[in-house]
Protein backbone atom coordinates (compact mmCIF):
# COMPACT_ATOMS: atom_id res chain seq x y z
CA UNK A 1 0.00 0.00 0.00
CA UNK A 2 1.22 3.27 -0.94
CA UNK A 3 2.02 5.88 2.13
CA UNK A 4 -0.65 8.61 1.89
CA UNK A 5 0.16 12.17 3.80
CA UNK A 6 -2.91 14.72 4.06
CA UNK A 7 -2.39 18.11 5.14
CA UNK A 8 -5.57 20.06 6.80
CA UNK A 9 -4.55 23.78 7.41
CA UNK A 10 -5.71 27.14 8.60
CA UNK A 11 -5.61 30.18 5.92
CA UNK A 12 -2.52 31.59 5.85
CA UNK A 13 -0.98 28.99 7.50
CA UNK A 14 2.17 27.83 5.34
CA UNK A 15 0.47 23.93 5.12
CA UNK A 16 0.39 23.89 1.22
CA UNK A 17 3.99 25.24 1.27
CA UNK A 18 5.19 22.95 3.76
CA UNK A 19 3.36 19.95 1.93
CA UNK A 20 5.38 20.89 -1.43
CA UNK A 21 8.55 20.71 0.69
CA UNK A 22 7.70 17.62 2.32
CA UNK A 23 6.67 15.69 -0.96
CA UNK A 24 10.28 16.94 -2.07
CA UNK A 25 11.92 15.53 0.84
CA UNK A 26 10.09 12.22 0.75
CA UNK A 27 10.08 12.09 -3.35
CA UNK A 28 6.44 11.65 -3.01
CA UNK A 29 3.81 13.09 -5.60
CA UNK A 30 1.85 16.87 -4.88
CA UNK A 31 -1.59 16.88 -4.85
CA UNK A 32 -3.28 19.99 -4.23
CA UNK A 33 -4.99 22.34 -6.44
CA UNK A 34 -4.11 19.33 -9.26
CA UNK A 35 -7.60 17.27 -7.23
CA UNK A 36 -9.85 20.21 -8.60
CA UNK A 37 -8.23 20.25 -12.40
CA UNK A 38 -9.13 16.86 -13.03
CA UNK A 39 -13.03 17.05 -11.10
CA UNK A 40 -13.51 19.96 -13.58
CA UNK A 41 -12.12 18.07 -16.32
CA UNK A 42 -13.67 14.92 -16.12
CA UNK A 43 -17.20 17.07 -15.04
CA UNK A 44 -16.90 19.20 -18.34
CA UNK A 45 -16.93 22.20 -15.82
CA UNK A 46 -14.71 25.20 -14.86
CA UNK A 47 -12.26 24.72 -11.83
CA UNK A 48 -13.92 27.74 -10.44
CA UNK A 49 -17.19 26.61 -10.43
CA UNK A 50 -15.81 23.10 -9.17
CA UNK A 51 -14.54 24.98 -6.25
CA UNK A 52 -17.16 26.97 -5.52
CA UNK A 53 -19.69 24.03 -5.08
CA UNK A 54 -17.23 22.01 -3.71
CA UNK A 55 -16.55 24.31 -0.88
CA UNK A 56 -20.16 25.03 -0.02
CA UNK A 57 -22.27 22.95 2.11
CA UNK A 58 -24.94 21.77 -0.60
CA UNK A 59 -27.63 22.74 1.23
CA UNK A 60 -26.15 26.64 1.04
CA UNK A 61 -27.16 26.11 -2.66
CA UNK A 62 -30.32 25.40 -2.22
CA UNK A 63 -32.84 28.26 -2.56
CA UNK A 64 -34.58 28.50 0.58
CA UNK A 65 -37.98 27.27 -0.43
CA UNK A 66 -36.40 23.82 -0.70
CA UNK A 67 -35.24 23.90 3.12
CA UNK A 68 -38.49 21.84 3.55
CA UNK A 69 -37.99 18.61 1.73
CA UNK A 70 -34.66 17.46 1.97
CA UNK A 71 -34.79 14.92 -0.53
CA UNK A 72 -31.51 14.29 -2.20
CA UNK A 73 -32.93 13.84 -5.74
CA UNK A 74 -35.41 16.98 -5.81
CA UNK A 75 -32.65 19.63 -6.39
CA UNK A 76 -30.38 20.04 -9.02
CA UNK A 77 -27.57 21.75 -7.06
CA UNK A 78 -27.58 19.47 -4.70
CA UNK A 79 -27.44 16.73 -7.21
CA UNK A 80 -24.47 18.52 -8.42
CA UNK A 81 -22.77 18.86 -5.12
CA UNK A 82 -23.26 14.94 -4.53
CA UNK A 83 -22.16 13.84 -7.78
CA UNK A 84 -18.90 16.23 -7.32
CA UNK A 85 -18.09 15.50 -3.86
CA UNK A 86 -18.53 11.49 -5.12
CA UNK A 87 -15.85 12.28 -8.19
CA UNK A 88 -13.76 13.71 -5.96
CA UNK A 89 -13.38 10.70 -4.20
CA UNK A 90 -12.78 8.52 -7.13
CA UNK A 91 -9.74 10.56 -7.86
CA UNK A 92 -8.46 10.82 -4.31
CA UNK A 93 -8.44 7.13 -4.47
CA UNK A 94 -6.86 6.69 -7.98
CA UNK A 95 -4.01 9.19 -6.64
CA UNK A 96 -3.25 6.82 -3.93
CA UNK A 97 -3.36 3.76 -5.66
CA UNK A 98 -0.50 5.68 -8.13
CA UNK A 99 1.98 6.22 -5.87
CA UNK A 100 3.35 7.54 -2.57
CA UNK A 101 1.79 11.48 -1.79
CA UNK A 102 0.59 14.26 -0.29
CA UNK A 103 -2.80 15.76 -0.64
CA UNK A 104 -3.91 19.24 0.60
CA UNK A 105 -6.93 19.60 1.76
CA UNK A 106 -10.13 18.06 0.36
CA UNK A 107 -11.01 16.08 3.12
CA UNK A 108 -8.35 13.61 1.81
CA UNK A 109 -7.61 12.13 5.73
CA UNK A 110 -11.29 11.10 6.17
CA UNK A 111 -12.02 9.82 2.12
CA UNK A 112 -8.71 7.63 2.41
CA UNK A 113 -9.00 6.52 5.99
CA UNK A 114 -8.46 3.14 4.88
CA UNK A 115 -4.97 3.82 3.14
CA UNK A 116 -4.14 5.32 6.73
CA UNK A 117 -2.40 8.79 5.87
CA UNK A 118 -0.36 10.72 7.95
CA UNK A 119 -2.43 13.31 8.62
CA UNK A 120 -1.01 16.97 9.27
CA UNK A 121 -2.52 20.04 10.86
CA UNK A 122 -1.38 22.99 10.10
CA UNK A 123 -2.36 26.32 11.91
CA UNK A 124 0.12 29.31 13.54
CA UNK A 125 -0.73 32.53 15.12
CA UNK A 126 -2.89 35.47 13.67
CA UNK A 127 -0.04 37.77 13.29
CA UNK A 128 2.21 35.28 11.26
CA UNK A 129 -0.91 34.58 8.83
CA UNK A 130 -1.71 38.06 8.36
CA UNK A 131 2.09 38.34 7.23
CA UNK A 132 2.51 34.99 5.31
CA UNK A 133 -0.88 36.31 3.58
CA UNK A 134 0.52 39.40 2.27
CA UNK A 135 4.73 38.46 1.95
CA UNK A 136 3.85 35.07 0.24
CA UNK A 137 0.60 34.20 -0.82
CA UNK A 138 -0.01 37.68 -2.60
CA UNK A 139 -2.93 38.24 -0.74
CA UNK A 140 -4.71 41.14 0.85
CA UNK A 141 -2.24 43.85 0.07
CA UNK A 142 -4.82 46.25 -0.32
CA UNK A 143 -6.74 45.18 2.96
CA UNK A 144 -6.30 46.77 6.22
CA UNK A 145 -5.32 43.99 9.38
CA UNK A 146 -8.86 43.77 10.42
CA UNK A 147 -10.25 43.34 6.73
CA UNK A 148 -7.63 40.28 5.87
CA UNK A 149 -8.26 39.06 9.44
CA UNK A 150 -11.80 38.54 8.97
CA UNK A 151 -10.97 37.19 5.22
CA UNK A 152 -8.77 34.17 6.86
CA UNK A 153 -11.33 33.50 9.52
CA UNK A 154 -14.08 33.22 6.68
CA UNK A 155 -12.24 30.93 4.75
CA UNK A 156 -11.01 28.58 8.20
CA UNK A 157 -14.49 28.57 8.62
CA UNK A 158 -15.72 27.79 5.19
CA UNK A 159 -13.30 24.71 5.81
CA UNK A 160 -13.98 23.79 8.94
CA UNK A 161 -18.08 23.68 7.62
CA UNK A 162 -17.54 21.88 4.40
CA UNK A 163 -15.47 19.19 6.76
CA UNK A 164 -17.31 18.76 8.61
CA UNK A 165 -20.59 18.39 6.62
CA UNK A 166 -18.49 16.01 4.63
CA UNK A 167 -17.75 14.02 7.14
CA UNK A 168 -19.40 14.36 10.54
CA UNK A 169 -16.17 15.27 11.94
CA UNK A 170 -14.97 18.18 13.19
CA UNK A 171 -12.08 19.66 11.31
CA UNK A 172 -10.49 21.24 14.38
CA UNK A 173 -10.70 17.81 16.30
CA UNK A 174 -6.58 17.41 17.03
CA UNK A 175 -7.66 13.55 17.08
CA UNK A 176 -8.29 13.37 13.12
CA UNK A 177 -4.46 14.17 12.78
CA UNK A 178 -1.07 12.38 14.16
CA UNK A 179 0.20 15.77 14.39
CA UNK A 180 -0.05 19.59 14.39
CA UNK A 181 2.09 22.18 13.82
CA UNK A 182 2.33 26.20 14.54
CA UNK A 183 4.14 27.07 11.91
CA UNK A 184 4.39 30.35 13.80
CA UNK A 185 8.00 30.03 14.78
CA UNK A 186 9.45 26.59 13.31
CA UNK A 187 11.13 27.45 9.80
CA UNK A 188 9.07 25.51 7.13
CA UNK A 189 11.65 23.73 5.54
CA UNK A 190 13.24 21.73 8.84
CA UNK A 191 9.72 21.63 9.89
CA UNK A 192 9.68 19.47 6.34
CA UNK A 193 12.47 17.56 7.21
CA UNK A 194 11.04 16.53 10.59
CA UNK A 195 7.81 15.35 9.68
CA UNK A 196 9.32 13.29 6.88
CA UNK A 197 11.40 11.67 10.00
CA UNK A 198 8.10 10.98 11.86
CA UNK A 199 5.93 9.86 8.88
CA UNK A 200 8.92 6.97 8.21
CA UNK A 201 9.15 5.86 11.97
CA UNK A 202 5.16 5.95 11.96
CA UNK A 203 3.01 3.17 11.94
CA UNK A 204 -0.13 5.01 10.03
CA UNK A 205 1.01 2.74 6.66
CA UNK B 1 18.99 32.63 27.46
CA UNK B 2 18.68 28.44 28.32
CA UNK B 3 16.18 26.98 26.10
CA UNK B 4 13.30 25.40 27.38
CA UNK B 5 11.08 22.80 26.51
CA UNK B 6 7.65 22.34 28.22
CA UNK B 7 5.44 19.49 27.90
CA UNK B 8 1.26 19.31 28.51
CA UNK B 9 -0.28 15.98 27.91
CA UNK B 10 -2.92 14.33 28.31
CA UNK B 11 -3.14 11.05 31.27
CA UNK B 12 -1.55 8.06 29.56
CA UNK B 13 -0.52 9.70 26.28
CA UNK B 14 3.09 8.65 27.18
CA UNK B 15 3.85 12.83 27.47
CA UNK B 16 6.53 11.76 30.22
CA UNK B 17 8.38 9.47 28.81
CA UNK B 18 8.50 11.27 25.53
CA UNK B 19 9.65 14.51 28.02
CA UNK B 20 12.44 11.94 28.79
CA UNK B 21 13.83 11.33 25.86
CA UNK B 22 13.88 14.56 24.29
CA UNK B 23 16.03 15.47 27.07
CA UNK B 24 18.16 12.39 26.79
CA UNK B 25 18.91 13.35 23.16
CA UNK B 26 19.95 16.59 23.63
CA UNK B 27 21.22 16.49 26.88
CA UNK B 28 18.90 19.02 28.84
CA UNK B 29 17.74 18.84 32.77
CA UNK B 30 14.58 17.37 33.31
CA UNK B 31 11.88 18.13 35.70
CA UNK B 32 8.82 16.45 36.40
CA UNK B 33 8.07 15.06 40.00
CA UNK B 34 11.23 17.29 40.95
CA UNK B 35 9.21 20.51 40.96
CA UNK B 36 6.77 19.06 43.63
CA UNK B 37 9.55 17.70 45.34
CA UNK B 38 11.28 21.09 46.11
CA UNK B 39 7.71 22.77 46.43
CA UNK B 40 7.34 20.26 49.30
CA UNK B 41 10.80 20.42 50.95
CA UNK B 42 10.99 24.42 50.39
CA UNK B 43 7.25 24.52 52.19
CA UNK B 44 7.95 21.70 54.79
CA UNK B 45 4.87 19.74 53.56
CA UNK B 46 4.84 16.52 52.19
CA UNK B 47 4.73 15.60 48.14
CA UNK B 48 1.50 14.02 48.43
CA UNK B 49 -0.53 17.03 50.27
CA UNK B 50 1.28 19.72 48.06
CA UNK B 51 0.53 17.81 44.95
CA UNK B 52 -3.37 17.41 46.01
CA UNK B 53 -3.25 21.14 47.06
CA UNK B 54 -1.59 22.44 43.61
CA UNK B 55 -4.36 20.32 41.43
CA UNK B 56 -7.11 21.73 42.36
CA UNK B 57 -8.65 25.14 41.90
CA UNK B 58 -8.30 26.74 44.76
CA UNK B 59 -11.69 27.84 45.35
CA UNK B 60 -12.52 24.26 45.58
CA UNK B 61 -10.80 23.94 48.77
CA UNK B 62 -12.65 26.40 50.37
CA UNK B 63 -15.59 25.84 52.51
CA UNK B 64 -19.08 26.61 50.97
CA UNK B 65 -20.20 29.10 53.30
CA UNK B 66 -16.92 31.19 52.36
CA UNK B 67 -18.12 31.51 48.66
CA UNK B 68 -19.94 35.15 50.21
CA UNK B 69 -16.66 36.72 50.27
CA UNK B 70 -13.22 35.77 47.91
CA UNK B 71 -11.01 37.65 49.54
CA UNK B 72 -8.00 36.33 49.04
CA UNK B 73 -6.78 36.95 52.68
CA UNK B 74 -10.24 35.76 54.17
CA UNK B 75 -9.25 31.56 54.04
CA UNK B 76 -5.97 29.90 54.97
CA UNK B 77 -6.46 26.91 52.56
CA UNK B 78 -6.75 29.39 49.42
CA UNK B 79 -4.09 31.52 51.18
CA UNK B 80 -2.27 28.09 51.05
CA UNK B 81 -2.93 27.37 47.93
CA UNK B 82 -1.50 31.18 46.43
CA UNK B 83 1.75 30.87 48.34
CA UNK B 84 1.95 27.39 46.87
CA UNK B 85 1.44 28.68 43.48
CA UNK B 86 3.99 31.17 43.83
CA UNK B 87 6.69 29.17 45.24
CA UNK B 88 6.06 26.54 41.97
CA UNK B 89 6.79 29.94 39.85
CA UNK B 90 9.96 30.59 41.79
CA UNK B 91 11.38 26.76 41.75
CA UNK B 92 10.72 27.12 37.86
CA UNK B 93 12.35 30.13 37.18
CA UNK B 94 15.01 28.94 39.11
CA UNK B 95 15.58 25.63 37.16
CA UNK B 96 15.35 27.86 33.87
CA UNK B 97 17.98 30.28 35.03
CA UNK B 98 20.17 27.33 35.70
CA UNK B 99 20.35 24.93 32.67
CA UNK B 100 18.38 24.32 29.47
CA UNK B 101 16.09 21.77 30.36
CA UNK B 102 12.50 19.69 29.58
CA UNK B 103 9.63 20.57 31.75
CA UNK B 104 6.76 18.63 32.17
CA UNK B 105 3.58 19.82 33.68
CA UNK B 106 2.67 22.57 35.91
CA UNK B 107 1.60 25.09 33.88
CA UNK B 108 5.66 25.83 33.23
CA UNK B 109 4.67 26.98 29.30
CA UNK B 110 2.90 29.68 30.90
CA UNK B 111 5.01 30.65 33.56
CA UNK B 112 7.81 30.78 31.56
CA UNK B 113 6.39 32.17 28.93
CA UNK B 114 8.81 34.85 29.22
CA UNK B 115 11.65 32.74 28.28
CA UNK B 116 9.74 31.67 25.06
CA UNK B 117 9.70 28.30 25.67
CA UNK B 118 9.27 25.31 22.72
CA UNK B 119 6.15 24.08 23.98
CA UNK B 120 4.38 20.52 23.15
CA UNK B 121 1.22 19.08 23.47
CA UNK B 122 0.79 15.44 23.74
CA UNK B 123 -2.24 13.43 23.08
CA UNK B 124 -3.30 10.24 21.54
CA UNK B 125 -6.61 7.73 21.31
CA UNK B 126 -8.45 6.43 23.79
CA UNK B 127 -7.80 3.21 23.27
CA UNK B 128 -4.17 3.28 23.53
CA UNK B 129 -3.94 5.30 26.23
CA UNK B 130 -5.86 2.49 28.23
CA UNK B 131 -3.10 0.36 27.13
CA UNK B 132 -0.10 2.57 28.05
CA UNK B 133 -1.83 3.10 31.43
CA UNK B 134 -1.80 -0.97 31.88
CA UNK B 135 1.38 -1.83 30.22
CA UNK B 136 3.40 0.82 30.95
CA UNK B 137 2.23 3.25 33.92
CA UNK B 138 1.26 0.34 36.08
CA UNK B 139 -2.31 1.84 36.35
CA UNK B 140 -5.59 0.65 36.16
CA UNK B 141 -4.71 -3.27 36.05
CA UNK B 142 -7.86 -3.66 38.65
CA UNK B 143 -10.48 -1.57 36.40
CA UNK B 144 -12.56 -1.90 33.82
CA UNK B 145 -11.79 -0.15 30.70
CA UNK B 146 -14.95 1.94 31.09
CA UNK B 147 -13.48 2.70 34.67
CA UNK B 148 -10.46 3.08 33.65
CA UNK B 149 -11.58 5.42 31.00
CA UNK B 150 -13.86 7.93 33.53
CA UNK B 151 -10.43 7.96 35.25
CA UNK B 152 -8.63 9.05 32.63
CA UNK B 153 -11.19 11.65 31.58
CA UNK B 154 -11.39 12.88 35.19
CA UNK B 155 -7.38 13.52 35.37
CA UNK B 156 -7.77 15.11 32.12
CA UNK B 157 -10.22 17.15 33.24
CA UNK B 158 -8.79 18.04 36.13
CA UNK B 159 -5.61 19.23 34.17
CA UNK B 160 -7.35 21.36 32.35
CA UNK B 161 -9.51 22.89 35.19
CA UNK B 162 -5.88 23.85 36.91
CA UNK B 163 -4.68 25.05 33.63
CA UNK B 164 -7.41 27.24 33.33
CA UNK B 165 -7.78 28.56 36.40
CA UNK B 166 -4.36 29.25 36.62
CA UNK B 167 -3.12 30.59 33.31
CA UNK B 168 -6.73 32.20 32.26
CA UNK B 169 -6.00 30.54 28.81
CA UNK B 170 -7.28 26.98 27.92
CA UNK B 171 -5.42 23.98 28.16
CA UNK B 172 -6.89 22.62 25.19
CA UNK B 173 -6.04 25.38 22.46
CA UNK B 174 -3.27 24.20 20.35
CA UNK B 175 -2.08 27.84 19.71
CA UNK B 176 -0.62 27.45 23.37
CA UNK B 177 1.75 25.11 21.49
CA UNK B 178 4.15 25.20 19.03
CA UNK B 179 3.72 21.33 18.32
CA UNK B 180 1.13 18.92 18.67
CA UNK B 181 1.49 15.26 18.54
CA UNK B 182 -0.56 12.21 18.52
CA UNK B 183 1.63 9.12 19.89
CA UNK B 184 -0.60 6.37 19.12
CA UNK B 185 0.72 5.28 16.02
CA UNK B 186 4.40 7.17 16.10
CA UNK B 187 6.97 5.23 18.39
CA UNK B 188 7.79 8.00 20.82
CA UNK B 189 11.92 6.99 20.29
CA UNK B 190 11.62 8.34 16.70
CA UNK B 191 8.95 11.37 17.72
CA UNK B 192 11.51 12.27 20.49
CA UNK B 193 14.75 12.82 17.54
CA UNK B 194 11.96 14.78 15.31
CA UNK B 195 11.16 16.83 18.06
CA UNK B 196 15.00 17.75 18.82
CA UNK B 197 15.50 18.50 15.48
CA UNK B 198 12.53 21.02 15.44
CA UNK B 199 13.75 22.55 18.79
CA UNK B 200 17.23 23.44 17.17
CA UNK B 201 15.03 24.91 14.08
CA UNK B 202 12.40 26.96 16.22
CA UNK B 203 12.79 30.47 16.38
CA UNK B 204 11.21 30.42 20.12
CA UNK B 205 14.18 30.73 22.08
Amino acid sequence: MNRIITISREFGSGGRELGRLIAAKLGYAYYDKEIVSRIAERSEMTETYVQNVLEQKPFLTLPIHVGVSLEPTADPLLMQSQELFQLQCSILKEVAEKSDCVIVGRCADYILSDSHPFRIFVYAEMESRLRRCRETEGVGQDLSDRELRNQILGVDRQRSDYYEFCTGNKWSDRLNYDICVNSTNIPLEELAESIAMVVHASKNS
